[in-house]
């Protein structure tokens, strides 16, 4: 039978479409049953709402993305008729039920979860099947493997490629703006994707995006690599391990990130760009993502292990993490103090330090001696500066920018110290959240400056930090939000008070 | 800021509302986060999707649980305001992490689970933590418990109460019309509720549908049980347990069936018709729910444990659920075999022999000595007939229904034994397909007939069963696929043919 077709500009993430109830009944689906869209030139599965009147019998109305996959093919009417669930759905029962997957089964699963055929209930349920059964190196190499296949890849004209990552939770980790000239400047290929923040106070292409073009394509990418030997491109513009977003949908609400999915997340993207050096930044202590160096040590080998088998080498940097890198959170606070460091006028040492480190392992493995020391002189000459302008112009940005150009946002307060002593804490996790109260990362000048940070001795009120924004009404937002969460510890600052009563009050001042 | 209300008739399960991208941007929500609606009299939390053109700038489109909730408040404009997911996903995490929930935390999350304020992706998590984490019998406990206290729950005047359950996948398991007017006939209170067919061929509220009104109110259950001892009533019309039907919104599309929950959800529905006395069956053997003894004997322990706990005398009964219970599956099949064993002119002797059994254990759960005996009694002097009768007059049925009355689909076919030889395997799973590809239990004349069932003898060309249905194209559909799929073995047939090329290929004759 032929349903009109009826557009309902809806973004339900999945492949969706609505039925009459009666037509439904008929049909004999139910929600969340699937059916096939069938029209003479394609066939489109689509997963079933029931409605009582947004659409009449006889009409089908169908959601975003069934409607992209609809336009040019037909417009008028379709026929429809019930289908079953994907196999990967049952390939997904194996997990929950502890098997192993094979090559040809990880495939398929996900091949389905980048054409968008697994409801929202599938995917979660091989999210945590994958987080609570675990999977094998095997596993996870498949997995790897089939992330790629399922998206876009680049192919340099050179070789070798090198590049790099870091894992999340360290806020601040601004190195990219560094690691990228440097190694660039060597005359070694680097062609870094990088993401925008999920849960994070901002990620490396919303620092990027207030000095720079981010949103590259595939040929961009290749083009200016080749060119000038570095790039840094927002990766969510480019279709490489398309899965990973998909998954990342469920994951996120979750607050779950499984071991091997973050690997293989990582090992698929560096893939897709024909990486064949790749260095990862793993950033431990309280508030990372990887908190414990067993951990961090586990995760190492199977990269490595994992990289091996994808023919890639891979090395491991564990690093400190638990407090923020160098003074500044924010999109334009980072990019001013990138610029800053480039320029010689870090405003603390952590950046170019760590920044250096990881360009010298870089170095090394594309077999430049004494890697560390040449980063340095890079840096130190001007050659990474240079070279980062170069990037600037070819990606749309100002060559000529300068550190002091970049300014934060209007409004501004400090947060005092509450007692003399020395500062013991910074809390990763809530300084996040108070930057992020204060516009982060949507508000460009939104974020925080560091006046002292661990081991600094502060007197009662000093200034422990400050608090940019571009909104008067977000400011006060996140000061009083600093106040009550309290994002650092002083020694010798009481932390919670207990009166008699029994009730526990936290201190406000 | 208020937001125009803008009606959107879509069922989708969840508290859903639809903002304007750009309005969801300034507001800082993504897609699954979720906002407050403020009206004057009432706050509502929901979950936000975004949509370019379905709702303006300035408007919010609301779905219909939202609109239920908002009926008679506010139909012009609302205040929204972002806020945090509830703290039960927090709770689920926890399970996640393999910690054992208390009693407050599972009625948390039972509470939103209940009042739709969780997204499919969290319940989803909810249930595959339970599944592959598993819970304590605490937990069972606190579980059971809270899925009674968020829903109604009945109060009869007299005591005590009786109640049974089959656990799932024995086809034709129609006993329930036997045993409640058996031991309502001997003077004891059986208030049972039954579901409809999520999987199975029918449900037994599918059968009694047929032949009377199973929509009953909880006050209709409360009068009919105390004047008349007895009721068969849809389960699905009263609110017992309601967190039960949402949790099976996401069991079904991925067949999960958490053993905990199992257990929950029929000792919750138990719980809320009061019952005092509680016979389980587990039927075992290929293609039920619980396939193993060992299985079946751990429900039971932790059945009778759970009962114990709850105030509720239990005792379960290991049945045997290999095959089809005795010779008809399907709404109106069985409710003909099952008058038919009323009336005496049982078919086969299996509904008879474990109706007979079951009753005369709840019997003697109620004092009564030699229940089998007295049960048999009951059933061979036409007093189950009679008391049968007064429970189809007061659920609106005819009261003089015969057996033959009650007429099968018109469409009919036969399937043959393709050899000679004895039954020696009759699929369940397999037999539930081919039922339900004839339209049961939507057409409620669909279903099948056994001619000859496990051991017993059959010559080529003999049939094996019948095909009913309702409509013409759909007993084809059934006969195609049981000549595909060849529900029953029979010995010395040939099940697959491996040909020298090394292709498989199903025989067909």
């Amino acid at each position: 039978m032929k349903y009109k077709i009826k557009e309902i500009n809806i973004d339900a993430g999945e492949f969706t479409v609505i039925l009459n109830v009666k037509d439904a009944k008929e049909m004999g689906v139910r929600s969340l049953d699937r059916v096939k869209l069938i029209t003479p030139k394609k066939t489109i599965t689509a997963v079933v709402e029931t409605s009582t009147s947004v659409v009449e019998e006889g009409e089908v109305g169908v959601l975003c993305k069934v409607l992209e996959e609809l336009k040019g093919v037909e417009s008028g009417a379709v026929d429809i008729v019930r289908t079953d669930k994907p196999h990967s759905v049952e390939l997904i029962k194996h997990k929950i039920d502890g098997k192993s997957l094979t090559s040809e089964e990880i495939r398929e699963i996900i091949t389905d979860i980048a054409n968008h055929n697994l409801t929202d209930i599938e995917l979660t349920a091989y999210v945590m099947a994958t987080q609570l059964r675990g999977m094998t190196l095997d596993e996870t190499t498949y997995l790897t493997k089939a992330m790629v296949e399922t998206g876009d890849t680049i192919k340099l004209d050179k070789s070798p490629i090198f590049d790099f990552h870091s894992i999340g939770g360290a806020p601040g980790n601004k190195i990219t703006f560094l690691v990228v000239p440097i190694v660039a400047a060597a005359g070694l290929l680097i062609p870094k994707t990088s993401s925008r923040a999920i849960s994070s106070a901002c990620g490396t292409a919303d620092i990027f995006e207030t000095i720079a073009r981010v949103s590259l394509t595939k040929e961009e990418i290749k083009n200016i690599t080749e060119k000038i030997g570095g790039v840094i491109a927002w990766g969510g513009n480019v279709n490489f391990a398309p899965a990973d977003d998909i998954i990342i949908r469920v994951e996120y609400p979750l607050s779950l990130d499984p071991y091997s999915q973050l690997i293989a997340s990582v090992m698929a993207k560096k893939k897709a760009v024909g990486a064949n050096f790749f260095l990862l930044d793993i950033p431990i202590g309280p508030g990372t993502k990887v908190t414990e160096t067993e951990l961090a040590n586990k995760y190492a080998n199977d990269f490595i292990e994992i990289g091996r088998r994808l023919d890639m080498h891979v090395e491991c940097a564990i690093t400190y993490g638990g407090q923020p890198i160098g003074k500044h959170i924010g999109p334009s606070l980072e990019a001013k103090e990138a610029m800053m460091c480039l320029e010689g006028k870090a405003p603390s040492t952590s950046v170019v330090e760590k920044s250096v480190a990881m360009a010298g392992i870089l170095l090394e493995m594309g077999g430049i001696h004494n890697g560390k020391t040449v980063a340095r002189e890079i840096l130190d000459s001007g050659k990474a500066l240079a070279k980062f302008r170069e990037i600037l112009e070819a990606q749309d940005g100002n060559p000529d920018l300068k550190s002091e150009d970049i300014i934060p946002g209007e409004f501004k307060a400090e947060i005092l110290a509450p007692s003399d002593g020395y500062v013991i804490f910074l809390d990763n996790k809530k300084l996040v959240r108070v930057a992020r109260a204060a516009g982060s990362p949507r508000d460009k000048g939104a974020g925080l400056v560091f006046k002292k940070k661990r081991g600094e001795k502060v007197d009662r009120g000093e200034p422990m930090f400050e608090i940019y924004a571009d909104n008067k009404h977000k400011l006060e937002e996140a000061v009083n939000l600093s106040n009550l969460i309290k994002p650092y510890q002083v020694e010798g600052m009481i932390i919670a008070h207990i009166p008699g009563s029994g009730r526990t009050s936290t201190y406000s001042k």
